[in-house]
């Protein structure tokens, strides 16, 4: 059986552990499978008990008779249950049991041991530390999560892998609580084999599932995810996720909490952005969101995205547009003399149902909001009928309802129009739909030749580094190295001169840097305070320009390669006036970024200021990201701080290269 | 009858334009009343009937027998039942109608005729376009609000005044489905009379009401509002306000809707904050916060506020913690470490009741968080119960509940402990709670005398401008006047000059300043492009200093006067990185403002740069702020831009005020 048959819809289940005290978590498996109606076999194993909770349990697996293809491990001895599984040739076991991964060094190293063994036995792993798995319209409740004591939870079309097997619950009850139904939802655990990202992929093939949502602590595996979110793309289905750690405590309690790098967060948005990943920033918009995107695809405006408003109610209408405001949306209206059509107001005997299909067609806006307040909740015929029966075509349709309105949510959840309870949520979503992307195509650009005369590992001397840059393809300011006795060099005054170490970072820091030297005679006056010893002096024309930036680059240990660009000075750090993409980066892609930076309002001309050279910035940045594309990836981090842009082009001044093998490892 | 007693509990109440059909909005005050058990009299008004929904109906409100103290009034003719309304003696008249400042300039001054009589006659004007208030334990429907055909819902301490109609079903809808009750509930529509401030300063004195919410789009009357929030703060009753118009669009929206001016985002959250007002930012924490604020004080801690988290989830429980962090909030926990109690993890085996004591007993905290994952909906005994039943002091508890658990979010409710759907809520309720201030109380220092020479009508140039700063105790950079022929003047170089003119903002935008001036021929070379015709020229001494800033002072036309400080140059109004206060300030809240300014991260001393002298600069704001003091403000906006702070002192360079009655009005 295939992997996403034993995973979702097993012909034979094994619950080994299965307690006969139904108030156990360990009986909740046994009796969540048959009170939603599980078709195939049940196997309970329990090495104690002939029988639990009314059906015969067996020793151990390898005494069933007849296949099992997924085993529901809930023994502290997992090593034994897993050979037991392996001899038995069952395709995969999802754990409860903990211990591993989520507990130090020595539960990592279990872990290790446990995987390895899985993999010459043949058997997938899901967790350690999993809730199991529910299908819902396979009527398959493997799990301990109490959300499956409800009766009969809706099916539906999103399906959801979380990090977090409580949130399993809370999308499932919530859902059930207005309708909005689901198919298949994990719960990965410590993810020591079966992954986010694999899971993602074998959702996207799955022909159930129309939209997939995430729930993540933390991205174990970035290559296996962004290649499960482009076959989700490919297959048509958006993929959404809520990702914790987005403070630095945040960061600190997934780190304690999964045993995994939370990574940093401004790195993952710029991934999920690139993989076509929707990022939402409330938990309830992921429950909420799926139909807004269902069957849709990136929208890719080039202009400020507009949102029509139709709404009984003024107040509950301007709660979501300003939310939208604040989040860079605009609204369209086709009465010119108000941004939003209010039926209490402007157009008073107007019908609803005609307002909204007027809206859908009105050329003018790119999705259209349709707000109801108090007659939602024992009115629905006034509103949220007419919502019901607009003729649809391509545009997004939301509504928001300001009364607690569950059967208007339902009735809304049942048509598939996105429904949402608070005007937060409807705006997060919106903009989670017009931030969407296509997942971005790698331009493999060549990044040239790796110097001869820079070494692949060790540290690298600013001389080295400025050589690497400038065969990337970044303008580099002009230098020259000066040696003892007489510090000879033929650049024209005024310069800089710096100490050559590739030991010092912050060379300014140490008062290894001298700035605006004028002459021949101040040279010599000046250097003296940084020439110790015969050192040689790294002597630079001193260049001028119209703005600092500083660009870097990254090689980051959760998502991969990565390129920023931000204001120089102190206001990159100050104000966190920095944009990150994945690398490699086009020059196109580059001067997108370069619009983001505000600092660099100087440089597009702000009040009056002469403009700066921003195409040869974007090429230095696309050059420095091109340091993704080189074999074996030996940069760990690189950057031009600053890079000095003025009216004809944009020069680096300082390089800084630390390589991943940098001799102190 | 007194004026809070005719508005939340007539004995008598006439429904002017009560309508005999049941579907129509106007039938439902009647209906509403009846429903939920009103004891006083009922006296439906309608011309052209002798009863409505059964009930003996009257062709004038003059025409009843008896005393009424309110009157709800739903027809066009809203002036011809006030006059009736006169002639009877009712007290307060609620208007449902609409047409008056919701209707443009001829609404705007119909209204003003509206309430000028309603004065002469002596009656009280809620409205017009109100939907009504509710009085839950007094059994007062008096709304058209739809909500109310709900059954019975729930009492409580909280009221709330609200300038959308529609908001009162909101928050009672979804406060009922969770057993989160109200009090009075007020829809104050175009406030052409009873406004916010005086509705709060009721609620103040109500002996029902423990907690005030408000429901904003922009504030009409901001000094009765402050001193609502006075009175309230002095009967220990916390006051909360969601405010909208938080973006462009939003205050564009307030004020289509409203007619009225939605005021400045961040000068309205300096006027919240110096009121005492927590400021909420998302529209469910108004419903759920109350029982968080209520009974207690504004913690007014001088360091980083702690909250300590149990949980049975660790997903849950990081999705409210991430989002602390956010908002600038710590975790504390007695586990050394792990920075939360999390009960499936480390401390597996404790109870959660005794954990949560423990952490209301921790003193290393200042609010305990319970965070419940999937028991919380089918298995409350687990962590619901025992959060119920912990022994409570004076620290904050509040819950997170992670499923759909309405039945546990009502115990919470009744047992007057905060209880959160959504981990954005929760964190936001926590950050109002923490940003909670004391009504400030303004220090009545003297603004000093206003120069003889300044005019206070009309337009000051610079040179009145500095003086004016000079006699208020900023201290400015030395000047001199520089006359034709020979602008002779005796400031050492190097020297900067400008024109001196009362009409021109921005001189440098115009070429008029002419900074560096470093010797008298530079001089008499370098004024030749300003000193046109016989113009006099300024001339300052050129200031240095370690960091320029912007000092602002505004007469807000909502919420009066305002200072402000931020970072000088471009940063100021690219990153919008500045403060704003209420005027005046003492120089301890100056001091506090400049703190919170990013970009003086280099006056303080950042990367071993040598620290400003930000105690000056503190004189500075101070100063300034205190224009608020000057009898009839004539000043309505000054600017300091730059003052030059340096190592010894503050030096205002540049001098802007804009007075009332500039001559173009």
């Amino acid at each position: 059986m295939s992997l996403a048959q034993s995973l979702f819809a097993p012909r034979a289940v094994a619950l080994i552990g299965a307690s006969g005290d139904k108030t156990r978590n360990t009986a909740r498996p046994q009796r969540f499978l048959r009170k939603h109606g599980f078709a195939g076999k049940i196997f309970p194993v329990n090495a104690t008990r002939n029988e639990v909770l009314g059906e015969k349990a067996y020793p151990s697996v390898t005494d069933v008779a007849g296949e099992i293809d997924h085993a529901f491990i809930m023994v502290d001895d997992v090593e034994g249950a897993l050979e037991a599984c392996g001899a038995k040739g069952v395709t995969v076991a999802s754990i409860f049991s903990d211990g591993f991964a989520d507990a130090g060094a020595e539960g990592m190293a279990r872990q290790r041991r446990l995987v390895e063994r899985a993999r010459a036995l043949g058997v997938r792993l899901l967790g350690p530390n999993s809730m199991g798995v529910i299908n819902l319209s396979g009527r398959v409740a493997l799990t301990v999560n109490a959300v499956l004591e409800m009766d009969s939870p809706p099916a539906g079309g999103a399906s959801m892998v979380s990090q977090s097997g409580t949130m399993l619950g809370t999308v499932l009850s919530r859902g059930a609580a207005r309708g909005l139904g689901f198919s298949k939802l994990v719960s990965v655990g410590n993810e020591s084999d079966l992954g986010v990202g694999e899971l993602v992929e074998l959702l996207a093939a799955d022909p159930e599932t129309r939209t997939i949502l995430l729930f993540l602590e933390t991205v174990r595996d970035a290559v296996r995810l962004a290649a499960g979110a482009r076959a989700a793309h490919a297959a048509g289905k958006p993929v959404v996720a809520y990702k914790l750690g987005r403070s630095k405590l945040g960061e600190r309690l997934a780190r304690s909490h999964t045993g995994a790098l939370a990574g940093d967060d401004a790195a993952l948005d710029a991934y999920f952005r690139d993989c076509g990943i929707v990022r939402v920033d409330l938990l309830e918009t992921l429950l909420e969101i799926g139909p807004l995107l269902e069957g849709r695809k990136p929208p890719e405006l080039a202009r400020t995205p507009r949102v029509a408003v139709v709404t009984t109610t003024g107040g509950g209408a301007a709660s979501v547009v300003d939310r939208l405001g604040m989040l860079g949306i605009e609204t369209a209206s086709p009465d010119s003399e108000s941004p939003i059509v209010d039926l209490t107001m402007g157009r008073k005997s107007a019908s609803y149902g005609a307002v909204v299909e007027e809206l859908l067609a009105f050329p003018g806006c790119d999705a259209v909001l349709a707000v109801v307040g108090s007659s939602a909740q024992f009115h629905p015929q006034l509103a949220v009928d007419p919502i019901l029966a607009a003729k649809r075509g391509a545009k997004p349709l939301a509504a928001f309802l300001t009364p607690h309105a569950e059967k208007s949510l339902a009735l809304l959840a049942q048509a598939g129009i996105a429904a949402f309870r608070t005007p937060e949520a409807c705006a997060d979503a919106f903009h989670g739909f017009f931030s969407w992307k296509t997942p971005r195509e790698e331009k493999l650009e060549s990044p040239g030749e790796w110097p001869k005369d820079v070494p692949v590992k060790g540290k690298l001397t600013e001389v080295q580094a400025l050589t690497l840059f400038a065969a990337l393809g970044i303008p580099v300011v002009e230098s020259a190295i000066a040696r003892a006795p007489d510090y000879a060099h033929s650049l024209p005054y005024p310069v800089a001169a710096k100490i050559v170490s590739a030991g010092i970072a912050h060379k300014s820091d140490v008062g290894g840097v001298v700035l605006g030297i004028s002459s021949r005679p101040d040279f010599e006056e000046k250097i003296r305070s940084i020439a110790k010893g015969d050192n040689p002096i790294l002597v630079q024309k001193m260049a001028t320009g119209l703005a600092e930036a500083i660009v870097g680059y990254r090689d980051d240990p959760v998502v991969g390669p990565l390129v920023m660009v931000g204001a120089g000075g102190i206001l990159a750090e100050l104000y966190n006036d920095v944009v990150l993409r994945l690398a490699p980066v086009d020059e196109a892609s580059a001067l997108e970024m370069i619009g983001q930076v505000k600092g660099f309002a100087a440089l597009r001309g702000y009040r009056g200021l002469p403009p700066g050279n921003v195409q040869a910035l974007g090429r230095a940045v696309a050059a420095l990201s091109r340091l993704a594309l080189i074999e074996g990836r030996p940069v760990r981090e690189a950057e031009a701080n600053p890079v000095i842009v003025g009216a004809r082009g944009a020069v680096a001044v300082d390089a800084l290269v630390a390589l991943k093998e940098d001799g102190r490892e």
